[in-house]
């Protein structure tokens, strides 16, 4: 087999300029979640199998890249797979691996608070950032490994968690794209249980809630009416449907109304107890927080993919763009199923790939790298002089420049535009005769 | 199948002062090497299975991590490898995956030059830093999973190269040792040219070469009398293994002889054209722009075990410890076979986790953390003053300064011991009547 040249489907290399800007928009991230105290911590890009294929991931564990089991392991469970009669690829594919690449960050977060949790503060607060990995269909934007920037308040059940997640973001966010005049945001939050308490009004029995939720989610692409017609064709009565597209109707007519005003006219008799007090809570006190350019509002239109979260719910869009740059929610019973015992979580994750691919477009430039000198050096007349050249380097590289010493090539005028290109202002060519 | 709570065998996790070392030492080698103009690149953790087999790696291609492929792709070569009898379980392990995690970042960078080269400079100046994947036998300080820093300069033939990135290396550990108040160092400079031209001179057959230096490579765990006695069970004939490890007594006998002298004594007809003279230059010029601490000194023993190395090789050793913390060298001929065009191509690579590991071992704590604050909200008597309390922390995040907001626990006494020991100087309880 011969080599291949450019990455694996769906990945990226990343040119000097590409990564100088990852690097920066990494680095506004880091500093905003750390004045808000969030600490960073870092968990293998694998995980055991069993981990990733235990239904906490939803639509993405198709999605996961399998690891082979190596040696005598694989030997055994090969054998295995081949006297086995009938068994499915997919389990096939299941036996023969041990491990997997993770499809997200938060799994190994709960992987990781249930296994140091004694080693670690409460209420947590972890800033994860790291590559994640699924074999989606590619297409522009999307990867099958990108970075994901995930803040998660482990341990605090009052909405104080979602409110600094909210604040924290908001900020983030605020920062990176204002380097490019855009500043425009809407933070939508949800509520599962506000979501959960419409279904149940409008007559949608527990057990449908999965199925309503898959169609009601895919109302920015196919609006309300589209809504309608996927439930009544997948077999709900007329009345149900009416009832609860009325709902949404509702709520278009008048996005601005208040979450206490909306609950009251849909589904007060059914909502648990405080969730209508706790987002009316965080509207308030997290509104008051963020820039004035971002807008909050509640959306009950809501769903979030993820089956694991429990109560409230964000989303953040920005202003002309079709798709959301960051999203989270309230997790409060999934670290309980990696350690035995409930735990309050919530958690906001920043869709990095889409937020440098905007940057991109728009033309961001680095700014600020400081000076950069080149010294090319003739190795003809001057090769007894690299000491010398490479000694002044030294100085200026001790103050803070980026300096380069290269033997001076035939084709001189390339390779000075070459340096010109990647921002060297001051090239020096170096003979036997140069003064330094 | 139940949810396992440790990371996977023999990767780690970062707790958030394991954390706050890593990224301090990566902040320190990213400012040297850009110092030195090298750009940041970045590469997926996955390669092309074909690209990780194809005899690049030595050793490491028994160690690699295979993907399973997905989908229809998986199932007609799992049809193909049940049918085929005798197959080997490892040709059947190639079959079944179609990408693998790189084991190192040199495979990776040679693809990237190869695909991305119009785009780049020439001289390129990459920094690597990214995880490689290895299912080595897990041991204190050897993971499965671990950072590499690589700087490679690719398109300079001359030494400058060597010098560049000896010079750059080597700052970069010495600053990053400095605050542990460790500084002796020792650079190793080998070459190949000069290895195999002492094989030759010797009476070794070229073809014999690689198991001698599989024995030679051993020298600093078995000694020379070890070497002696394996290269004899090898079936060498004693002349050849006595006048072999002659050479290599006569430099231990005087370690610091210069190579001209000690080429001339062992090998001076059997050398290509150039070695001697390149090495006395990278000593002599290296030599003038390294610390003083540290000592720079040719290695005629040095062997390094990748079989690409065309050239100069290096290592770091650091006093006191027994293993290298930085290894590296020439492969001029490893780009011409993603490319079909020979690059000249030199490399250094810091052994990372070995650093923090050292580090970590002597006690190094974060330090210039910066001012952090704490508000722990009464919950009953100061439910209605969240909005004020925020506000606050803004105004002090907006400043710089690490603020936390959190509710005040019952046991208050224990949440302020965990703030004081995440670093919390100024913790204050917030109640109804508390003044902000």
């Amino acid at each position: 087999m011969s080599f291949v040249q450019t990455p694996v489907k769906g990945m990226q290399d990343f040119l000097p300029e590409d990564m100088a800007l990852r690097q920066h928009v990494l680095g506004l991230i880091r500093d905003t979640y750390r004045r808000y105290g969030f600490s960073q911590i870092g968990t293998p890009a694998m995980e055991h199998i069993q981990n990733l294929t235990g239904k906490n991931g939803g639509e993405n564990e198709k999605l996961i890249f399998k690891v082979e089991k190596r040696g005598r392991e694989f030997e055994k469970s090969l054998q295995k797979v081949q006297q086995e009669e009938g068994i499915s690829p997919e389990e096939a594919g299941t036996q023969l691996a041990d491990s997997a690449l993770r499809y997200d960050l938060t799994v190994p977060l709960c992987r990781y608070y249930a296994n140091h949790k004694q080693d670690l503060p409460s209420p947590f607060k972890a800033l994860q950032i790291g590559d994640v990995f699924r074999a989606d269909r590619p297409q522009k934007g999307r990867f099958r490994a990108f970075t994901q920037c995930d803040i998660d308040i482990i341990g605090d059940p009052s909405v104080m968690a979602e409110i600094e997640l909210i604040a924290a973001t908001s900020e983030a966010l605020h920062r990176i794209f204002a380097e490019v005049g855009v500043s425009g945001f809407t933070v939508h939050v949800g509520d599962r249980r506000i979501l959960r308490a419409m279904a149940r009004s409008a007559g949608f029995a527990p057990e449908e809630f999965d199925e309503v939720f898959i169609i009601l989610d895919k109302m920015d692409k196919i609006g309300l009416d589209g809504v309608t017609s996927e439930l009544t064709a997948g077999g709900f009565s007329p009345e149900k449907v009416e009832k609860y597209v009325g709902f949404f109707r509702m709520f278009q007519e008048d996005p601005d109304q208040d979450p206490a005003s909306f609950i009251e006219k849909t589904c007060a008799d059914c909502i648990e107890a405080g969730a209508q007090q706790e987002m009316s809570e965080i509207l308030t006190t997290a509104g008051g927080m963020i820039s004035s350019d971002i807008t909050l509002m509640f959306d009950p239109t809501l769903v979030r993919g993820m089956s694991y979260y429990t109560g409230t719910i964000f989303e953040i869009t920005i202003d002309n763009y079709s798709f959301s740059i960051a999203g989270g929610g309230r997790y409060d019973r999934m670290i309980g199923r990696f350690c035995g015992q409930d735990t309050p979580a919530c958690g906001f994750s920043i869709g990095f790939e889409r937020i440098v691919t905007i940057l991109r477009d728009l033309g961001w430039k680095e700014s600020g790298a400081g000076e950069k000198k080149a010294y090319l050096v003739d190795r003809k007349s001057a090769s007894g002089r690299i000491a010398e050249v490479f000694s002044l380097a030294a100085k200026e590289r001790a103050e803070g420049i980026c300096v380069v010493v290269q033997p001076l090539k035939k084709n001189a005028k390339f390779q000075v535009e070459s340096l010109e290109k990647e921002g060297y202002t001051q090239i020096r060519k170096i003979y036997g005769d140069t003064e330094l």
